[in-house]
């Protein structure tokens, strides 16, 4: 199992979506039919995304999701923590004040500033946040831009507004309105 | 939760503890008796460094463990691998084949290479992995060493030799000899 999970790749290929759609709102099942992902899986990504301040619900028959900000505005970073929390890379348990010889009242010296262990921790996790943070999600944006055919934003442009049209058929909104923002 | 599980913080400070033994072999109970943490989970953490080729097990009445190469040798990052296994930071699922405009038959445009969102964090990765290896055993040891005063490393000394000649009192072996290298 990796560090991070499934609910990033599926968030952050989520946004790249929105942040082509420009000022088309995409619900999420929108999102979920044209990636072939989970539904319900992305329904629960996106309110965290929304709390973040990285997408903006926008209400309505048509209703979906925009970026909350430009796309160059948005760094992998943020994204990463919006949708799994701010998950520390090693959590320190302070074991070096536990030394037999200490006799249960370590020295001051002995639990002193950062454990030597946690502080190596620590300089890892700023290398992997200060990378993750370097990149924002116009610059993923751009590494697919250059592989992709010229008539491949057209294409997704065309899907856009068919599903927006209803013409490719879209769910039913519930009673409770949920699919509205869903 | 962390990305690292407490069983590295263990066997971080098991190992540091071992780089300052010498050739004096301390059991996983030695070693889990001496820090206040629970044999069994220590128990668990040994094989895996025993495999590794970080630790030799030495056998006898006496036995216990001993770093099978020099601390300036053993790398944060051999350890880090050693005990969780060679973790991804992601695990990339490719999703972006399944795009809804490609019909189940992706051009090879749109899968060749590595995505672009999995490149970020290959980078994000690599960041930490270089930074986990660029620290040895012996690094972490040099920064605890500075901080304690000169009868600390008396001290522990004193409390091994009386823990290898039984003054502290030490389990007897089991009827599998179990307790002779766990």
């Amino acid at each position: 199992m990796a560090h991070l999970t499934v609910s990033v790749e599926y968030g952050l290929h989520c946004l790249l979506w929105l942040a082509g759609s420009g000022d088309k709102p995409l619900s999420s099942r929108d999102l979920a039919d044209f990636q072939g992902i989970s539904h319900s899986f992305l329904a629960k990504i996106f309110p965290k995304l929304e709390k973040a301040g990285i997408v903006q619900a926008s209400g309505g028959v048509r209703g979906g999701y925009l970026l909350a900000r430009a796309p160059e505005d948005i760094s992998v970073l943020q994204i990463v923590d919006a949708i799994e929390g701010r998950k520390p890379l090693f959590d320190c348990q302070e074991i070096r004040g536990r030394c037999a010889v200490f006799g249960g009242a370590p020295p001051e010296w002995a639990t002193d500033g950062v454990c030597a262990i946690h502080l190596v921790m620590l300089r890892a996790e700023k290398a992997m946040r200060d990378t993750l943070a370097s990149q924002s999600l116009a610059d993923i944006g751009q590494t697919v831009a250059k592989k992709a055919p010229s008539h491949f934003s057209s294409d997704v442009e065309g899907w856009i507004t068919a599903r927006l049209s209803g013409r490719l058929g879209k769910p039913s909104t519930s009673s409770s309105g949920e699919e509205v923002l869903s």
